[in-house]
């Protein structure tokens, strides 16, 4: 444990988060202090091919940027990591070729399955001089299968470091010394370890790891970084300043700290308790960071989900399927916006006026207690984890005027339905009209609306959002604007309006007033 | 490690965030979401006598609380904790008679020094048929000094659990190991622990403990708790679940997790660099925990505060005195407000009609940039960890018509100084007016003025707050009400009035525009 080397790879793992863009002065701030702090390795971010999607500055790297990163840090062996699933060896002499006045060490982000098309890659890279890392994913599946460590007999030469990587963060102590005495009796390779927050064992396994001969490990600054998060940088500084193995710069470390901290209220990193539970069953977090971040579902919901996975069932109810039937000639289809309450008393004279023709859609649980005293038929587009209390309002004398339809089996998230609704909850069959395949209010209101036949759909309290929205705004207007679409283009015939002020496009605008 | 017992102290340990109040839904969902939870024991609170200050319900526990905890937790057994500190023998059946019916277990938390006293404490409470824990703190400090244990000798039958409380959060799984040896070769009785999560390290030590033979052990929802906070009973659950020894309905785990974590984001506890710092060199939390509370101080003057203490300096750095001396008939102090920019013309419109009279006191640093071009002397009421770069537009050719001003050596967060300012930088010999020992702008400038000896003390710019403050600014506010009434105290012959309105009481009110 003398000689340990500390990588820092806070741009890289934490450009999960940020989709690899990070503010200049942030970077400038990073930079520098950890020029100041005893970190021997800063991976700054991928090197890659052109991949659809938006990927930032941190994701491609260009040269200019890592020129920056090495002025800033002059001191620092910088690094850069390759995706091996998507880089093959014609690809590295442009990707790398121009990197070598800046980077010293490539790292290789590897499945061990494929470990023989990782090697061919590897090879390529050293040509060019560089310190080569494998970054082997998976480490707590090589119990089942460690065969992959056979191939890398022989390569010392090439291989300067084979990572470890806790991929789902479920590792414990005693899993770190069985698997680095396997891959030691096999390799003869330098060990790392690059440990994941979840089970918050990130700086035991990695005081485990280091004690037992690992050359080096990986952190984040405050644990930024994919899922749950690494190791914090700012820990492992701290324990081993007190443990008399470096000297530490607080002054410098707490600078950057303290932006990253600030950065964090923003994307919201760490672990929580669906980290920990996939973490623990060995699932992967890649979904879990996205219902997380998502912002929409209920912490019970993605447990339910993750361990439905767990067990390999599909969903944990069959409800009964809610039918085709034409009963009305219209459906007013009810969001959640402000002016579904400001224009109340117009909608319920509408109902009054038009029993037979008319229905009321539900989408979400935002209105239900508006609606508690009207005779018309009332449907309710739900998604299967509202919260269970806003349904106590429902009357049970009332239950047979209500259906509360749930989208098609299987749905991931699983459902919850409220003890007193159970007799009339139902399942769509499928959605014909999109292929919005979230969990939408709005999507299942909609489909309940051409399940009922009817000739007009008119959506009231879809306000549709301001400029300034946050993240998980932003994708819900999409979604809806999406739906909406979809809608009109597959039932032209249908006449669709809004029939309150919209900031939705391609909706047809009438006034509610109009119809009384 | 087959059957540990677990006992959840989230109120009681939680409160030390919420003076001991909690809403009371919360605590209701939180007490039947235990319900159904594999947790032995529930510690929701203190008992004790009346104490100075405002401690709330779950503090003092009264019956008719603990009668409600009851019924919501039928099957749970539940727990108070005494502070050894406050409680003699003869409160003992006052305290504790009445809570005969609901409550199994009362631990007493114990400094190892007052062990003698404690032994006293413990047999009036068994008395009343009780089991006993004994919460005895510092365990990292037992290395030193371990004699307290031979006072335990032949108590097996009075205390039911000795519990190793980690009061620093800095001990690792080899102390636990250690620690637990060395107290099982003196004392029979089980032994629990009680960790703390400064270091991440609350799991993996609760892990040592358990396969160290350790009985019981202590989590929080969510790691609420003092200071960095405990292990978090969500992912102790979690984490036995998975290692097959326990059942966990995470439904209901889910919910008051999910409650917690909001009650989080207004008091965020939980590990940071402070925490990792203090409990990496056993510094007492409590003043971290006060520190990082207030929101006032950086990160980096709080790291270099507890490293002063660390290394027992008492400051970083020694000034020279601003001495007495009679200059002015009148100072402006300028505090950071609203009306401070509104005002500005009328500001400088003073300072211009009257340059040999009056001078201008900044209290902080928010009013720099705009009276970098005047002509009078200026001050700098300042507290040492003012933002670097704000001094940047000072102007080294006018250094010599500025002073900056800092607090009274020595300074428990230590100073920094910008280079560009260091010839002009001067402490106070004392606050003479004031009691109030933070670190104030505000009183530091007012001690200017004083030592300036001036007639008339104009504020201009402390506006106060509104009703609806959080609870930093409530502080702040209160600080600075407490601050005007000692100066009005102080020197009752001087002039002193606001020149702006102001929320603040006793402060005679003029306006700005009359001494133009």
């Amino acid at each position: 444990m003398n000689k340990i080397k500390i990588l820092d790879c806070t741009l890289r793992d934490g450009g999960y988060y940020t989709h690899w863009d990070f503010d200049k002065k942030l970077v400038e701030e990073y930079a520098k202090s950890i020029e100041q702090l005893p970190v021997d390795y800063v991976e700054v971010g991928y090197r890659s091919i052109t991949l659809n999607g938006y990927l930032g500055k941190y994701f491609y790297c260009p040269i200019y940027v890592l020129e920056e990163l090495k002025q800033w840090m002059p001191s620092k062996k910088l690094v850069v990591i390759l995706n091996e699933k998507d880089i093959r060896p014609e690809h590295v002499e442009e990707l790398l070729e121009p990197c070598i006045p800046y980077i010293t060490l490539v790292r290789i982000a590897i499945d061990p399955g494929n470990m023989v098309r990782a090697i061919l890659l590897a090879k390529e890279v050293k040509k060019l001089g560089f310190e080569v890392g494998f970054n082997v994913m998976y480490m707590s599946d090589w119990k089942k299968d460690d065969s992959f460590l056979n191939l890398l007999d022989g390569l010392e030469n090439t291989i300067d470091y084979f990572y470890m990587v806790d991929s789902y963060g479920g590792v414990m102590p005693k899993d770190i010394i069985d698997i680095i005495r396997t891959v030691r009796s096999k390799i003869k390779i330098p060990i790392g370890f690059h440990g994941h927050n979840n089970l918050e064992m990130a700086l035991a396994n990695t005081i485990t790891a280091m004690q037992e001969g690992c050359a080096i490990v990986d952190a984040t600054i405050t644990g930024m970084g994919r899922g749950a998060g690494n190791l914090k940088t700012e820990l492992l500084l701290t324990y081993l300043e007190r443990e008399g193995k470096i000297e530490v710069s607080f002054d410098n470390l707490s600078a950057t700290v303290n932006s990253f901290e600030n950065l964090k209220l923003d994307y919201n990193w760490g672990t929580s308790l669906p980290y920990m539970f996939s973490g623990a069953h060995s699932l992967p977090q890649k979904q879990v960071m996205e219902w997380v971040g998502l912002n929409r579902y209920p912490l019970g919901s993605i447990l339910n989900a993750l361990n439905n996975q767990k067990i390999a069932i599909e969903d944990n109810i069959k409800l009964p399927v809610f039918e085709n039937v034409s009963k009305f000639k219209s459906a007013l289809v009810l969001g959640g916006g402000p002016t579904s309450q400001i224009h109340q008393d117009a909608i319920k004279k509408i109902l009054e006026l038009h029993k037979d023709e008319f229905c009321l859609i539900h989408a979400g649980v935002r209105n239900i207690i508006n609606y508690t005293t009207i005779n018309n038929l009332q449907y309710y587009g739900l998604v299967g984890f509202e919260p269970q209390d806003v349904f106590q309002v429902i009357d049970s004398n009332q239950i047979d005027s209500k259906y509360f339809v749930y989208p098609p089996f299987p749905r991931k998230m699983g459902v919850s339905i409220p003890d007193n609704i159970t007799a009339q909850a139902y399942e769509l069959a499928e959605l014909q009209f999109t292929e919005v395949d979230t969990d939408s209010p709005m999507a299942i209101a909609i489909q309940t609306a051409l399940n009922l036949g009817v000739d007009d759909i008119y959506f009231i309290g879809f306000d549709g959002y301001d400029v300034n929205i946050n993240q998980n705004q932003f994708v819900i207007a999409n979604e809806n604007q999406k739906i909406i679409n979809d809608l009109i283009a597959y039932k032209k015939h249908l006449n669709i309006c809004s029939l309150t002020p919209t900031k939705y496009e391609n909706l047809k605008l009438n006034s509610i007033y109009s119809l009384i």
